[in-house]
């Protein structure tokens, strides 16, 4: 059960349905972070989300943001190097920021990363680190049916973080 | 030195100038989380961004809302029990958001907090999270000269989070 009052919605539904003053700037970010301007695509940034989730044990944002990354199509390279040494700087970031070494860095480089890249995949581990944490700290409902993910994730793969979820 | 190349200025100051397009959302978020209508004050607010980034030993982000919790004057019973059982919710959100328990949330109630003041704690110390990490997962500059931090400060107590940096 929730710790607080909220619309009967799961995970951060149920939150941005109740507080929708913060809503608005924590989907803008979402949608900026996930689906604007990035050398990585929209999957390959859903696999770096779901993969924080997931280390974090936050099973609405793991299961919603793997399923979004399987539906929009992880690219044909996520296992190879650039996504590897990607995935390592995002778990350093969830751990502890201080813990990305230059080394870290160097290693997504040779890779193919820029500067862009290493920023974005940094901002994304840290922001599911902060929306891990609010979909937990508040106690929020997760759904044991993977339709349910399924479904909400269709939703998020077709039309991203700006509209209601359905 | 900072991990990616950036305009030479201290702590999320530089990934701010330097990525604009996830800055809006950035600035967007904290000003409604430490400035928008709440049940506690701006003060306050910005004391629990503070204690979180000061528990997760980010100079840069502990140094500069302690300097702007200071300069718009903590309330008189910000050692109370109902600050001491907010800060409580906030640091077990920072090491886990599933460590909080409905006792945590009982004690915030029965010293005063309502649903909104729970659920401001819980995002606002679930954002210093990702705060933080972004602060240091791209190895921005922390100044050491204290009157960098009190110049900062005075420009985010004055003016908030939506103009760029003086």
């Amino acid at each position: 059960m929730p710790h607080i009052d909220l619309p009967p919605l799961p995970g951060i539904a149920g939150l941005l349905a109740g507080y929708p003053q913060t809503a608005g700037p924590l989907n803008s970010l979402a949608e900026t972070l996930l689906r604007g301007p990035s050398p990585l695509t929209p999957g390959q940034r859903e696999t770096i989300a779901a993969y924080v989730s997931r280390r974090n044990e936050c099973t609405f944002c793991a299961e919603t943001h793997g399923a979004v990354a399987r539906q929009l199509g992880r690219g044909d390279d996520d296992s190879g190097p650039l996504m590897t040494a990607l995935l390592a700087i995002a778990d350093k970031v969830r751990a502890d920021g201080r813990s990305v070494t230059a080394d870290d860095v160097a290693a997504a480089r040779a890779a193919g990363a820029d500067d862009r890249t290493v920023h974005d995949t940094v901002l994304i581990a840290a922001a599911f680190s902060m929306f891990n944490r609010y979909v937990d700290g508040l106690g929020t409902l997760t759904p044991v049916d993977p339709g349910d993910y399924e479904r909400h994730a269709h939703a998020l793969a077709e039309h991203g973080y700006l509209r209601p979820p359905v």
